[in-house]
């Protein structure tokens, strides 16, 4: 029987922030069995970047990345902000170690291509080599990943962190059982937004349909959940949505096959 | 027998640049056995921590490194300088993966006491783990490390490469034969300081102690080459001291105990 890894998605609000930071961790540290950690970094991107003079562009969220912020985002990404959260995550006694997709090549990704938006330097994954990366997990260690991947060829590339999660999940699924947990605003997927306690705990292809014709589901949450049932259906065990600071508890909302 | 490690340490100028960065990384691929490599950052540290209005304030060549500067240094070292060189690596072929000190808990160190000068967020080495970056060596893996440790309860610090490469060094003699090299704006020791081919081939503590008697050797010289001496007598087997571009050649001064 495979071991279990969970994979934890945080965005960047959560740990540019010490105490809340410091929160996740300490739920993070809870989790049983081997762990992942994937991290954002957009703010303090936006904010050291604004101190640099370069503007930050957006298109439907997505940064456009030129070669000046390809320059801030290596720094902020892979060095401020994934080195504070392996320190931090050390002096909790969790053998944390940061990667970028470059270190170990383990995710190599091309640069998008230039449709009606040109997102400059933006990689979409192509590859994973996760051995080395799970023989890691397996000795103790706790990968931090960076929101960075590279194209073999000596460039890096900024990717969505929730791709970098889901890929990683998937690769490392031939090794682990996996769990893949992305952290969101909310306790999990609500039955009715305008109550925070209304959390769906359970969610399937069946269920998902129904809510989605029902219409309680809708929006940008029906490409995120349909990206979990993707990555269910390549092989990770279940997919839990949640809130940051529940990280390591039983609640949020729960998405498996069957 | 030991498999052969060599050790490289550059300095921040060569690395910085484009041009200068792909000389050294030619070089360095053509070292034959292990591989590793050790950066600085200097001048990228000073000139981003310029642009966000930070001054760099050095004192006898060092750094002092307050909260914000621990920024920059975080950011640049082990970001931008790092990532860049992991990158430039894989694209030859090498498997490169970057730390600091901080990264699989492989080097802790403690803040400096504040003495004449209190130099900040600047570490002194307590211990090397070497056993997890050992078997990666092993395995084919070419670590690039940037001068920063941790002191293992949560804070980066700012650490000179020079010693870096020492303490590594002198760490993973236990599990390879060490060669140490240091890259510098020579082509390594000179017998006459105004003739850059005057390169004295090789030492031992017997020339050494010669050389210095008679005041060929002086000034700053003394004690990085006493530092290469420590490391010898610490189980590394020969230290090299060479210029950047003559890397994976065999030219340069080679320190040995006898």
């Amino acid at each position: 029987m495979k071991q279990e890894l969970t994979i934890v998605k945080v965005g960047g609000k959560i740990v540019e922030e010490p105490a809340s930071l410091q929160q996740l961790l300490a739920g993070f540290l809870k989790i049983k069995g081997h762990k992942l950690l994937v991290h954002g970094g957009g703010r303090s991107a936006t904010a050291i970047a604004a101190r640099l003079g370069i503007e930050s562009r957006m298109v439907d969220g997505r940064r456009i990345t030129d070669e000046a912020m390809l320059e801030v985002v290596t720094m902020v990404y892979g060095g401020l902000v994934n080195k504070q959260i392996v320190a931090a995550l050390q002096a909790l006694g969790l053998n944390a170690m940061g990667l970028t997709g470059a270190d170990l090549n383990y995710m190599v990704s091309e640069k998008r291509p230039v449709g009606a938006v040109d997102y400059g330097f933006v990689g979409d994954v192509k590859l994973v080599n996760a051995g080395i990366l799970a023989d890691l997990v397996a000795r103790g260690v706790v990968p931090v990943l960076a929101p960075l991947t590279h194209d073999g060829k000596g460039t890096l590339l900024n990717t969505n962190a929730d791709t970098i999660a889901a890929e990683a999940a998937k690769a490392l699924a031939a090794h682990f059982s996996v769990t893949l947990q992305y952290c969101f605003e909310k306790k999990g997927v609500l039955r009715n937004e305008n109550d925070d306690e209304s959390v769906i705990g359970n969610l399937t292809p069946r269920l998902f349909d129904d809510y989605v014709a029902k219409g309680i589901i809708r929006g940008g949450m029906i490409p995120k959940l349909e990206n979990a049932f993707d990555a269910l259906q390549d092989g990770v065990t279940k997919v839990v949505i949640t809130r940051a600071d529940l990280v390591g508890s039983t609640e949020g909302t729960t998405i498996e096959l069957v």
